[in-house]
């Protein structure tokens, strides 16, 4: 019924108003930003953003949920296949670093995201969720012998994506898309570490 | 500040001023803070503030300056060590988690720095500079033939500091002191990896 023919028109497709909000929502804090505020920032009208969206709540739940789907996507799919825990945490990071670079503005409003409204709490909850995920991943890996047992399965996921989720603060997509290289290094970094064997 | 706290006057020094700035910047982000805020938030009058401090810009610098200033120690301490770059990189790293633990609220309010104003281009300019001596003793590493040369020292500087930084994000101080652990775990994860040699 609302849809109709919005093509042509920049800032005025749900796409391009999400991707504007999550742009202010980062600069600026989702807290601190208003509906006034995005409409300013967009230069658009208000009722053009409640077109698509009753609101702000909506627009950081769409936003955080590109990121928070994609990261369950990732875990559905090494879930499936046929190899050891060690292997299927490998592939797992390996396409959280490619998911962080083809949604980057995305996956950066998500990290930012502190909790103290209900859209920011559903999307915390929802980062424990895969956060758990992994850990127990962590712990199958270090039953089955491959992983080292001496430091806890949840502070490893912790450290483990806190050195992917880094990437968010200078990573900056080219032309040459170089985020498989950078997704090799974190992985050969991660997995066997700085020393160079002798 | 609340009544049942006003012994010896907590909120009319200057540690205790730049304490609770460090707080209210960290929530509410350095550029959407003003003296008035702080005067509501700190309880105490502006002119209170302005007795220790010119504006909030200085209480930045000193705040940002707490955090700095121990990271350049760091790198001053490891230098005289005589040992090994790679040792000296893992003293390094080892050391910053410790104060990090140590300097918590501090570093916190470092890492969330944008830089949109000049107290805050200043604090990302240290932290650069932090950056490139930390790249060069990787580099350094790498040449003494201790360091896996197949990734740029610039990009093993900042995955290395991205796991440690990401510690801020859960972290919190409990009254036995496991910052020491902490570190030993992740100077065993970053240079020996999560892999278990067979």
């Amino acid at each position: 019924m609302q849809a109709g023919t919005r093509r042509g028109r920049p800032g005025h497709d749900l796409e391009s108003v999400l991707r504007g909000a999550v742009k202010v929502f980062t600069e600026r804090g989702y807290d601190g930003t208003s509906m006034e505020d995005l409409s300013r920032e967009l230069g658009i009208t208000k009722s053009a953003i409640y077109h698509h969206v009753a609101g702000k709540e909506e627009l950081l739940r769409l936003a955080t949920d590109r990121a928070l789907d994609g990261l369950f996507a990732l875990l559905d799919d090494i879930s499936v296949l046929d190899a050891p825990a060690m292997t299927r945490l490998e592939e797992l990071a390996r396409r959280s670093v490619l998911l962080l670079a083809a949604e980057l503005p995305f996956v950066t409003l998500l990290l930012r995201v502190r909790g103290n409204t209900r859209a920011e709490r559903r999307a915390l909850a929802r980062r424990r969720e895969f956060d758990i995920a992994v850990a127990s991943l962590v712990t199958q890996a270090r039953d089955e012998g491959d992983l080292r047992p001496d430091v806890d399965p949840a502070v490893i996921s912790r450290l483990l994506y806190g050195m992917i989720n880094s990437v968010v603060e200078w990573y900056r997509p080219r032309r040459a898309d170089r985020s498989a290289d950078l997704a090799d290094a974190i992985v050969a970094v991660a997995f066997d570490g700085l020393r160079l064997q002798h």
